[in-house]
């Protein structure tokens, strides 16, 4: 069932579970400091693709295809997928995709965009409209370079406040669980699977606002981003009554270390502290120190992968219980920022909890 | 509750209520035959925006504050924004609703995007996570040429089988409504308006699944979502036992007059004849034979301003009582198109029925 909370949190009270997840990424990625954690490091960054759009849906494919393996389903089980990407017309998830023949209902959140899958994912299973549902997305270096910066060849300088865009892929699977079983595939979802299947649930999300703070600068991101994910985490503490102490991990998506910092004070302002219990997706999958990535991570791939392995993985083995995950996306595009706008951010919260069942 | 009916379908038992909508065109538009039922007419299509960009932001901002106006009520009183376009990073959506200040969930699903935004928010709104929910989306002839085709002042020749991005926007407003009464601000939902808000509801959607047919030519965008589009009909009337003639209108989103003769084709194949009870929002929004615009109107803002103008005021007359609304959407960017992939199609299916109480 949905329960509204406060002003904007939804509570599901049968939490629906993350039955499997995956995740896949580029040869930097897998360079860094998550690399034991990823289920698969392409070395070849066109994963055998022609072109780096291409490369980006064999990605995006891949990590559907690992996360439907990890729950032991088919894509016949799964009755919607909620998949978007940062290129023009969301071409990474819908050539991506297409093969595998699930309704496809596309979201567009930039790179909130694994939070915002997961989102409206919950609320389809824990409705009953949907006993099974995907959660996707990717972004890609090479593609995200040359579509919002310079033509890879141009070698352009890239200013100290500007991210990498990782190449890389998250995704998961959502089942409905009541009553003490899933209500559809038990069978095949409790298979081999102890109770690892029904461990993780869904239990309340968050969604994100528009906040725009005036930000003009497209090398600046995390900036752009860091209002939006005050105002989410906020008003998620405030609608559940909670503090960030009751959580083991507050994580931010691709804010970097100008986004985080940031973070920190709009927040402090407003009489939080996060820090000791923050991460930033986009400081956790790179050195940033030895990898030249300068202010961080970024792209809807990075939250993504950090999420579909570290963070669940962690979560599997128990040492992380109650995750608030709030993935951070900048609503621009090139042709609007050159037309003198300022770049709006959104953030999308999902609080993923573990269950003892 | 939400039930699911066959393999694809599912049913609203309450029906969300189409408590407002509201549609904004272009002077074309307004020149064509649908030109008495739109709500705002734009003869100036800058809109008074600085760029084509932001005039379609303006576009949609209009839209979305014409729905609310239509229902009574605030962009406060609305719980979740779906929105999305065909530009880049959809930023008409994420500019031209930044100051309504409603949690903002972006959709792409091309020029399907009114069905599946519409989609998404039944959902919503039918399993109690939000009591009010808007559906927006547009597009613009001139930002849409310049992205997807040549720039205006190119002048580039038209093929017989292109269509006229339409420019305009539609927006609907959906409130839950539960033994007898509105969940929320019933006060106002019912004040001057007798039952009108409680008249046409979302009875059951059906969403598509991403149908190729191997079309290559960015200037046949109809034949390219027919195939899409006759699959969810079909799957639609399968799911619910139902023939074209138990509705009084079946309307797809742009197939114009190339993919609605492919759509009849494919339909007959498998047994089912639409042409009596079909109509497309392409072939209806511009005279062919006068307006130059070839094989029809297309684009987000096509079914959207068609829906939100004719077809719902011809519902609250009640003229039509059950429409089948399947918007059609062509998933390709140009660069992927430019690489030699095919374009696929989705078509996502909505049932809008007058409800007597």
């Amino acid at each position: 069932m949905i329960e509204k909370i406060g002003e904007r949190t939804l509570h599901f009270t049968d939490a629906p579970r993350v039955v499997g997840f995956g995740s896949a990424v580029g040869k930097k990625e897998g360079e860094g400091p998550l690399s034991e954690w990823f289920d698969k490091i392409y070395t070849d960054t066109t994963m055998g693709g022609e072109t780096w759009e291409k490369a980006e849906a064999a990605l995006q494919k891949k990590a559907a295809e690992l996360a439907l393996k990890s729950a032991d389903l088919d894509s016949g089980d799964v009755e919607y997928v909620f998949a978007g990407d940062l290129l023009n017309q969301c071409v990474s998830s819908s050539y991506g995709l297409r093969d595998l023949e699930i309704p496809f209902l596309g979201q567009y959140g930039a790179c909130s965009t694994m939070a915002q899958t997961l989102s409206v994912a919950s609320v389809f299973v824990e409705s009953g409209a949907a006993d099974t549902a995907a959660a996707v997305t990717s972004s890609h270096f090479c593609s995200a370079e040359r579509q919002f910066r310079y033509p890879l060849q141009y070698g352009g300088q890239r200013t100290p406040t500007a991210q990498w865009t990782v190449t890389g892929s998250g995704s998961v699977i959502l089942s409905a669980y009541r009553d003490g079983k899933f209500c559809s595939h038990g069978e095949k979802l409790d298979e081999h699977s102890g109770n690892l299947r029904r461990q993780i649930g869904v239990s309340h999300i968050c969604a994100g606002k528009i906040v725009d703070m005036g930000i003009t600068d497209a090398n600046n991101m995390g900036a752009a981003m860091a209002g939006a994910a005050a105002d989410t985490i906020y008003r998620f503490l405030e609608d559940t009554d909670t503090v960030p102490d009751d959580y083991d991990l507050i994580v931010t998506g691709d804010l970097g270390m100008v986004g985080t910092s940031i973070l920190y004070d709009l927040l402090k302002a407003d009489g939080v502290d996060v820090e000791k219990k923050h991460k930033d997706c986009g400081l956790m999958i790179f050195d940033t120190d030895t990898q030249d990535v300068h202010a961080g991570g970024s792209g809807c791939g990075c939250s993504a992968s950090v999420l579909c392995s570290y963070i669940l993985k962690k979560m599997r083995k128990r040492e992380l219980n109650s995750v608030l995950f709030a993935a951070t996306g900048a609503l621009m595009s090139p042709t609007i920022v050159q037309q003198g706008e300022s770049i709006p951010g959104i953030s999308h919260l999902v609080h993923l909890t573990n269950y003892s069942d």
